[in-house]
């Protein structure tokens, strides 16, 4: 039998009560079920670090999941709300690219949630994620709700604005995607890729920083580039911030460096 | 059958591991009753924050709900600890106003924790949350206590802090009652109560509000008075912060304007 | 029958999706066994602050709880990974200090564990809280696996780094050892130590500050060193923060003064 359980990604912080409300829906439909935070401090408004932690994340978590995902800046606009089934798992949440990874692959299907149909009534104007994604995700993962009577089926999903890398001759070119807590600036690049062009290192903000396998090749202080354990390229400055030493932030560009070092 | 369930709310953030503890304690007592942490950042030892949150929150709090709210200045003085049957919910913290909304119901009924009847022996002098609260609110939620049996039926409750707003004519005086993450500014204001003026929005910071629908009848860096989630006034600005635009904060008067905009 | 449950702490802060990505594989072994966070706010890297809110925790976590803690500057290295059996419940984390309060009691056994014993495949270098001690602690808390079989046993443990007071004459020397969200500067003296030197307070910051029973003991603004709810040693600042007011931090000495004042 499969073990209900969700898992919320959001950008409300958890200083508000607006998390909190949303577990309180969700128990109140499917008493107890368990509830993974995966993390509530996605940038404000930022549907591109949403979707980006959530495809990098998906690999783990558990199967049959139901995640509920909301970072919403349309919210009380026309964009339509999704559930998306794609590899086992379904996924919930807004159509503003949050979901576009998960609904291109092949087996994906994707439906918008009528709420009418759902009996729901009327949402608030800001708050969807108490008033449509919490209680549709709650419905689903009791088995109560099929992914596929949620409403009308749809493949014109808004596509992920998950930046993807460019592999130029014998160079790649990225992005930094996100930053952790600690400053490692982690890229868009898988590992795999960066390595095949046999090159020694990524250009980051004028400085050349070369692979190694774990932080302490560098030197204190000093910067390395790595696999995390996400199996993307990360730039990680030793025993400091990456992000402070070399000034950066998300969306700077990230070049590996070809074999002949241009 | 009455589901169990806790909610939690304390102004302890989630730093240090005090709320780890309160649930260390409450799993032990009521092993993996499910626990939602509605928020643990409210304002350092603000009664009235804590109150404003916890009634503006009860309406989406699952039915039968033990709420334990600890917001708690008086530890380890002469106050009293509290348990409230209101509405259905039962919830339990200091008499300090906290629970005063609960306690004021025509139906609610409130009882003061004697914790020697209840054999909990000697609390610390500045934990009740975990030696006092936790513990009641464990066995409160898996029934084999009862409200009624925690202590003596009290009445001469500590009054609600809640900021009530005041029909003034045509005007209604109000106030804001907490800031969220977001920089919104959300008042004490009912919307229905304010639409009833037909006033054409607010004033607040020296500045004339008018109301919207939603964020988007405002220009960007504009202001719009809107009907929040909650059914209350709340002042924002459109993809900014409207506690920065007005350099307001919490406690700042909030006049709903008369149809002739005095 | 024991009630499985899993206690968290480590270094992860909660803004990045770590602390989600190790709930989403435990529960992937292990459905639904209730995790309580400690808490994730741990000085990243600082063992020592681990250490310490661990051992002055432990007496209220709940009874055979598998404890999973991850504070570990050494991931990706040669240290080894621990399963320690103390008083009834199984800590799990990286072999350098963070559990050696734990396994230095009589009636401890710890376990080096064994990846390729347990089928757990290659790690990646940075994230073993995901890749080792969730899955190892969650197959613990179902008993699927004993802690004696994770891996070969082991005496020869990294010793804790929590500072132990000194008793020189008739004073005791100790030290700030954490400070909490409210600014109280928490020591590592246990009270009954200092009252033993029937003296009146303690030498910190240059300043002498008397012993009281609860905040209120001193006048607004004032300092105060009572015994906190772990039975430590703390220096508190009526309605402020003692960290400001003292203007120190982790680490600085406190000194318990003789009967005679010196």
């Amino acid at each position: 039998m499969k073990q209900p359980l969700i898992v919320l990604m959001t950008d409300f912080g958890v200083r508000d009560p607006f998390v909190g409300l949303m577990k309180s829906v969700i128990w109140t439909h499917a008493p107890g079920v368990p509830i993974v935070d995966l993390t509530h401090d996605i940038t404000p408004q930022s549907v591109r670090e949403g979707a980006f932690w959530l495809r990098t994340s998906e690999g783990w978590l558990p199967p049959h999941a139901v995640v509920v995902a909301v970072v919403d800046p349309g919210v009380g606009g026309p964009r339509r709300a999704l559930v998306v089934e794609s590899g086992g798992r379904v996924f919930v949440g807004p159509d503003n690219g949050l979901l576009g990874f998960a609904a291109s692959k092949v087996s994906a299907r994707s439906h918008a949630i009528d709420l009418t149909r759902l009996g729901l009534g009327v949402p608030s104007r800001t708050f969807h994620g108490r008033d449509v994604f919490a209680p549709v995700g709650a419905r689903l993962a009791t088995g109560r709700l099929a992914p596929t009577e949620v409403g009308p089926r749809v493949d014109d999903l808004v596509a992920s604005p998950i930046p993807e890398p460019e592999v130029q001759g014998e160079r790649v070119k990225g992005e930094i995607a996100v930053v952790d807590r600690f400053g490692n600036l982690i890229t868009n690049i898988p590992w795999p890729l960066a390595r095949a062009t046999q090159g020694r290192g990524v250009l980051v903000g004028g400085e050349i920083v070369t692979f190694g396998e774990t932080y302490s090749d560098a030197l204190p202080g000093g910067l390395v580039a790595l696999e995390n354990s996400f199996g993307l390229v990360e730039i990680a400055c030793r025993d400091a911030s990456a992000r402070e030493r070399l000034a950066l932030s998300v969306g700077a560009e990230v070049w590996v460096i070809g074999q002949d070092g241009s």
